[in-house]
């Protein structure tokens, strides 16, 4: 099957500011190309406390799903700071391919960055 | 041969906005070592809908196409909408290899991102 | 293990110029998902002298770190010059995952740019 | 030994405009981490006519090299068009590990996008 269930993302940040109409901001793009839903699983690591889990995500059979990680809630309403390094662990049920994008609006025109995670198995 | 014959990109968009002289736009690279033609054939899913396919670029032989998304169009002259998030497949009947690259000019001063397609099979 | 112990990353530069509030730097973003801390060495490759040595800094287990190149001393005090390019060999004696980043603010408006490093051995 | 022989890169191109200070430009960035120097050949792929070839550069044991693709002449003087999408083929006869990364200028605030070439056989 195409892709694989777990991918990282060393180098997550979300930036303080925004300018203009466009907030600052990262997603985790996943695609399913396969014939069943997948459940992604976020878990998010940091310099100086213990990873944050808890984040679940449906991505539907055949289709992406760009999860905006500026927006994204945990069952207890808990969100990711800003202005804090922090690193990605995907998990999939279903084998997915994950890349890891972030605008940029701190200062007067945005900036754009993109990576294709790293495949942690097959 | 060099290259593969299936790549993912899940990170599609076209932003809807533009300013200045340039229009942003994605463009989907392919590079054609070989000495026998290539026929392309993108694929694209989307978050709440079913894949749209029908898109099919030639490549010559030792060429490289850089294939605007903005512009392309299917068959029944159908493009892709601004403004949504998709990702994209990449087929072709001769190993190639894929770059997929935006650039962004909602703002004032442009934006790029890029990186290489996720390879699926040999 | 998840990751490799060593990652090369030849695309190296701290730009001489910085605007606004934000600092022209570079970032190698590490990620240490397993239960033992990780020492992470950096060498620096040049175009017209013998590579630098003796960098070193903890990744701790179940931690991420983005080192800032531009803040980085080696046990004599000494930095990386600006202005310079070069290159990175990151090596660590647990496996991690490595991504390198620059941020430049030559010209009003940031720039990002991001990847994954290259995996030199499991 | 570490590295490969051969990288592909699809997305080349040269923008024509440049603002500033800084140029629009290019960058094949190579490190060469083996005690031989390494003589790197780039053949350029184009969408319309045949490859060009006969850029050859040298990459000394132990260094790395940021080949500015808007600088680079063949033996007859000949560079690269601006304006004309491009893709690189880069080989070397020591491995090395090759990044290819774009500067653009076009609009005031540059633009940078990064990422590792393909790397065709080890």
């Amino acid at each position: 099957m195409i892709g694989h269930r777990k991918w990282l993302i060393p180098d997550g940040y979300l930036p303080e500011r925004s300018t203009g109409e466009l907030v600052s901001h990262e997603a985790v793009c996943v695609l399913n190309v396969h014939d069943e839903d997948a459940a992604i699983r976020l878990t998010f690591y940091f310099e100086d406390r213990e990873p944050m889990s808890g984040f679940v995500v449906p991505c539907g059979a055949r289709r992406t799903r760009h999860i905006r990680l500026d927006q994204l809630r945990d069952d207890a309403g808990r969100g990711l700071p800003r202005g804090v390094p922090y690193a990605i662990v995907v998990e999939s049920d279903v084998p997915v391919v994950v890349q890891h994008s972030r605008m940029d609006t701190s200062q007067p025109a945005l900036a754009l960055f993109t990576t294709m995670a790293y495949p942690a198995e097959a």
